[in-house]
């Protein structure tokens, strides 16, 4: 099997369906891609994505959100953030490389911690990738 | 009773005890205040604060962090983080009137919704201030 690669979001993957992945995970709607593209260019939000072997279209994305802090030196706490893998492309093992790519990231840009919420059912995935149990997560919708 | 005020972090908040107020919550060790400062004044990390009421110290401090999505409509999510009121000035309301304000300021700045992880034992004050429970956090320290 090739190896798998994950890269930064680049300007013309919404044609390769990147928002009709992120529609797996929750509602999509419309925005101007390329506007929202351009203002994140610079982070602190990093979307990266996995191609499918044939590179036409991605079939896993997760984003890392970098926060910058008082605490713990004035260091920087990793957010993971939507994380989706195509329905067609699971039992690849594709969640794990992205998660453990976003953890390197995270690692690599000098954070202290890189937490992510998610359901009771994807906990034991999350474990096995390496992450802990902390709080609970609350929400308020406008 | 005066009227309590929810202002932006100023630069000379820190001697007015700002991160000694944050060492009531983790560990804060060393860091260059001025500098974290300058790098957030345009955010996407903005800090409330509250001062005593004679204005010689913070108080109560929280975050709402601004993560710009493709999910939404390209939208907006806050997070919410750090939130700490001083030990000797519990039993005022202050956590809920910086919640109050950090919701305000996610909804004004255009959130779709604001999360945030609490402990289990904290769950039922967020509760009261309008959030819902969710999902679970979960966490890799470096």
């Amino acid at each position: 099997a090739s190896p798998i690669t994950v890269r930064r979001l680049r300007a013309d993957d919404d044609r390769k369906g990147f928002r009709a992945l992120l529609s797996q995970l929750t509602t999509v709607g419309e925005g101007d891609f390329k506007r929202r593209f351009r203002a994140i260019a610079d982070g602190p939000e990093y979307v990266y994505v996995i191609e499918s072997a044939c590179g036409t279209r991605v079939v896993a994305s997760g984003t890392l959100l970098l926060e910058r802090k008082f605490t713990r030196n004035c260091g920087t706490c990793g957010h993971i953030e939507d994380v989706v893998v195509d329905s067609n492309e699971r039992g690849k093992d594709l969640g794990r490389v992205i998660i453990e790519a976003l953890t390197k990231a995270a690692e690599f840009a000098g954070c202290y911690k890189v937490i992510l919420d998610c359901s009771e059912a994807n906990a034991g995935f999350y474990e096995r990738c390496g992450y802990v149990r902390k709080e609970i997560q609350m929400a308020k919708y406008f």
